[in-house]
């Protein structure tokens, strides 16, 4: 029997109406012992991508879990619910739209796959078209934490079949980078699709200046460890908590600052050099 | 002696300020073992209507439990503290205002209701005026989660005389429907006063196209199992995860869209013949 | 071996992102027990001052507990970590830039202090720069939560040397106050820096007006127990659920409708006699 330490919840439903409250509920209602543990319910309607960003990036810290996740733009049509154990032990739960694909590999690949067709384990056998995160993914997962094996969820499926999302777009090369801004944080800072260690072989090493070039923009930025190392209001890049690089304002705000956005293709060079 | 899964917590406090924690903080001094569920605390500042409507629809989907609301603009005046016991075996705490009326129905009608008269079971015997619900409510539904009866927390009184928020405005006939805007949810969807039972018997059934008319606005939508049944950006009518028929725009916000909020008055009737 | 009930967390992290499930997580790796109540995760970005209020306002409302908070411009700079013991039982976690120090106040003052020198009870012997949260406060947090002492932390320190956040401005004489916008909560009402029994000394009392001048404004406000007490859409002063008096208005946002903020100086003066 599988043991998993808690619970964790991921979805776009916000936190104005008691949506997050009733899948608690139901999950309370099935096993008494879980602790659950939100990781955020502000992703942007809809926001598959934004979604897998914060899950796959939020997951290596949090213990061995059965994690649901829920941004489920075509809940209620053809789109199966799955559940994926993954080889570090955790198992995913929600939509086959690609949500969770960056998550199971940063939790060690996939090591089986169902399809919850297995509807005793739903809240009821006759379900509305429009939550599913309260109706079938909530009462599957508790279950699931409960003891229940995964192939009592549902059919199983072959991983290969299941729906990724494409990677970003990121190219290394010996003297610079091609990449794409990945997400934007609370604090507005900017997340490249590069990770330090890329940056390495790129000759973007901490320390040096690299050229941005993007469709609206053409800056030269300097690489630093932290914020706190570039003077109050000016630009710097620092591999951010991720361990990618990430452009960020000292005391500000750089995704209000340029005109970046999740998606934006961004080419990086080392810069002119510094003076010592 | 009562038993209650959890404490459930539901206000208009926001999550910007210690509000919310000192209620956690103050529950947590008195009984060790509830585990709160916040429903939400982003009810806009004092409607009562709204906190209503919330509460009332997500109840059904928590586990028996003492729940405590507060969105309380008569603060420190005469209105009255109360709690109810209700049928399905929960409790309800908060101000007697009408905002625990719908949820208490919806919780299978009082049983018995008293008057939070009882200073003993308050945080302390002189509390101040303007926060009742960590000075008066909170502590009060710890006693009582922890195991003290009702009797003990105050007078009792007649459930006949408890404050009861009006009814939605809602007329079925055998042609259509007179209803309002009942609330408007993170998506933006707008949920009418119609349950899905009722459109069946105004003939407004899934498969049809529903005309809309109200002050500012006439328009013929489908009705849908789900938003995804109609192309993005299109309007739908479908019945949501509460029962009543709603308002949607697929992958986008019917409230945006629409100059309808909470509380306009709409007829429905059965639109043209859709083609087959 | 001092034994918490809980541990609390305060933050500028936001909540659309995973940072603070991200703690959550780290902590749950090193102690299973730890019930965690989520003081705020919305300070706004580096605002320590409004973290320092928040915190010491909501704390004697807490449990003993370790107190981990957060929001730390300086984050991978110069500045120390620390943790203080405070004679009330309970440990404050976090960078030494102030943030701690007016609840430090608020929970007795310092009994003992270390700077967090010890990395074993970091989350890895080599953390990033930008996410100590996660990285170090988190996780020494829960290993004292588990009940590891004080001094396992790092290197003792003169709680002399802490740094503190400067008071508020505040004067009271027998005819008056002169004070400032100490913070503005959610309502949009506005907390001075003059306490209730201050504002007795100086003849501020309930059921007098009041004469507020401030750089943009001068207004005679009446002074009473609750908002209630003046008509919708009337300016109150009373005294706030923290023991501060502060600016209201009755079903309204004073904070909207007046240019004060945080920081503003007012001077405030025994106002006309009221009619009887």
């Amino acid at each position: 029997v599988a043991s998993f330490y808690s619970l964790t919840f991921l979805t776009d439903y916000g936190t104005e109406d008691g949506f997050v409250a009733a899948c608690h509920g139901v999950c309370a209602k099935i096993t008494a012992n879980a602790r659950i543990i939100d990781i955020t319910h502000l992703v942007p309607p809809g926001d598959i991508r934004r979604g897998a960003a914060v899950l796959s990036q939020t997951v290596p810290y949090l213990p061995t879990a059965v994690h649901v996740a829920v941004v489920d733009p075509g809940v209620g049509t053809a789109r199966r619910g799955i559940a994926i154990a993954t080889a570090s032990g955790s198992v995913f739960v929600g939509p086959d739209n690609g949500l969770l694909s960056w998550a199971v590999e940063a939790s060690g690949g996939p090591t089986a796959a169902v399809s919850l067709t297995n509807k005793a384990l739903w809240r009821s056998q006759d379900v509305p078209a429009t939550f599913h995160g309260r109706d079938i993914f909530m009462p599957v997962a508790a279950h699931l934490f409960a003891g229940a094996p995964l192939a009592q969820a549902g059919q199983r499926i072959d991983p290969e079949s299941l729906t990724t999302l494409p990677t970003p777009h990121t190219r290394i090369t010996s003297t610079g980078a091609e990449c794409e801004a990945l997400t934007r944080d609370h604090f507005g800072n900017i997340q490249l699709s590069i990770t330090s260690q890329q940056a390495e072989s790129a000759q973007l090493s901490s320390g040096t200046k690299i050229r941005l070039r993007w469709p609206n923009g053409d800056l030269v930025i300097p690489r630093r460890r932290t914020f706190g190392e570039v003077p109050p209001g000016n630009l710097v890049l620092y591999t951010d908590s991720a361990g990618y690089l990430a452009l960020a304002v000292n005391g500000g705000n750089a995704a209000e600052r340029l005109s970046i956005s999740p998606g934006t293709r961004i080419s990086c060079a080392a810069g002119p050099a510094e003076a010592g």
